[in-house]
């Protein structure tokens, strides 16, 4: 059974794994999840590293909530870039999942960390294991947890 | 037969690799095309690196389309960031191939992507097969997908 | 017994460490600290990396607090950039404890340096002895060193 | 004989490759040059690494223009960004030799990338072949193809 | 007797370098210097590396002075982000000392590079034959070049 890693943090104001798991378990039972969590974003590229090499995860999702201050913009570009850089050392898809937390407000932000969780989740699903899918998509302008913006006309 | 790697996301909002397919197909028998599709430009970097080194491609094209806002931003020089390194680690030609959503409009955003992939691709072939050919075009002012900037006066 | 590695600056208005030491060792004998000083920011991930793999170290906290023009910005970017990158290498994780010098002033940045250095000490315990804690904290909006933010409503 | 690696984009406005080469024909028979010319100036890193690891080349000099928009000024700073780390993946100089598009206008711009291409390789032949005038050179306020600023008094 | 790597650049205005070598040799006869001049910043870190790697340095100083234009500030994030690099793929420090051409003028900026280079100078005789006495100065806001801001009250 393939292992899948989810890493998520305690900085985050919702918590965003919890719902891919949710979305994961309705959609297959083919695959064993294996949970980490770390206090902030800049955590997260070491954390799935070692679900991958450690642990033998086959794919990892990084869910974070960057806050709004400038400070906080910066502390995102670090970590995505480390997420590039642990999946070009492992040879293995890390999905990022960040919800910044000045895209919405209150519920809207609930909701919006709820369905961005959920359709990367699909993503991921689709990447493991119907690749051929994801190519059927290519270029259709998605937006996981908005509507979709799709094709120019 | 050479293998070429095109690499493409769902969050692109026209299909500029079938657009490269459809050029390469026209001007040589010589190549392979493997195609991947990931969700958006941060997960290119490993994909092109995947086909390199587990699928034997000795070049690839990364397609992506960058959206507007700062955030989008950050996310296109991540990705380019890791489309580099991806290079390094490979000694492996990655052709990025990115068409910013505010560079044009509507069916110009789309002319504009058909262009700029169509002439990328001609510039990976020229890599491949006729490297003195991009040697006569060296300091030009090429500008793909647009008219050419030209040589300073 | 475990080995954590703590790295701060001269550069640094306050002595962080000395906090964290204080409450890592009312909350637990089972570690043994090393500690090292270097001039600033860029000199802590090497020096991290260091007592990873030179010292045995399982984990490291690294302490510094960024001035406030626009040049000591980048020199955080570039630093926070290099500790992702040691712990990327050593798979090991190294707690970033950075306190910004324009966050507070006089005594409330004293105060908040504290805090944050003996949270983030709690967060490293919790990482090495107690994971399962940490994913209870997950999406829980945890701010180490102020109020914490809160989950959304 | 020794090998030197030049490395020019398709996207300049002018052929800088061509004044280095005359240069260095000009001041020493002892090199032997490999150019090759690649799209943009991302393309660089892995092409000046290929003619390190694949051709023996024991230095490079990498030309490029990048253009006036923000855009294009991050695609500057991630092509350096690349080309530090194709040095320290390699153990080599590689001087980047980058004439931005608004530095002068014109015949000016002509003028100026003629200058600092021949100055840099003027650099790259004394680093190679009598590294102590550098150092005669050092802290002196050199500036390819402008006036010298000159020492500080 | 160890070895010293001294690099700095023909860009920079003032000679930081001697003074640090005056520094060093008024100090100790325990080390021995290699030094080594580059075009500019961004030459430094593969300049360090080999030193290090090549010559068997267990340390070295990288001296520059970035300019006062946006493109220059890019130029000094580059280098710092390589010299970062540099350190953590040889487990050895590399102390950058840089001063801005406009952190002053004239003669206090000639002054600025001298006490700066000093001061950095003693911090890398201190982490390398007195450790503990870094460690004294933990959080007291040491400024090199510039009076100490002293720790918060």
């Amino acid at each position: 059974m393939k292992k899948i890693g989810l890493v998520d943090t305690t900085f985050a104001r919702y918590d965003m794994a919890a719902d891919a798991i949710d979305e994961i378990k309705k959609t297959t039972t083919g695959v064993k999840i294996i949970r980490v969590t770390v206090p902030g974003i800049k955590d997260l590229p070491v954390a799935c590293k070692k679900l991958i090499e450690e642990e033998g995860c086959v794919a990892c999702m990084a869910f974070g909530m960057p806050g709004p201050d400038p400070k906080d913009k910066v502390t995102a570009q670090v970590a995505s870039t480390g997420l590039v850089q642990a999946q070009l050392m492992t040879n293995t898809h890390i999905l990022e999942v960040f919800v910044h937390e000045d895209e919405a407000e209150g519920k809207a932000l609930a909701k919006l960390s709820d369905n961005r969780s959920r359709e990367h989740a699909q993503n991921l699903l689709r990447m493991l294991f119907a690749p051929e899918k994801m190519t059927k998509r290519a270029g259709t302008g998605q937006r996981e947890g908005f509507s979709d913006a799709g094709p120019v006309k």
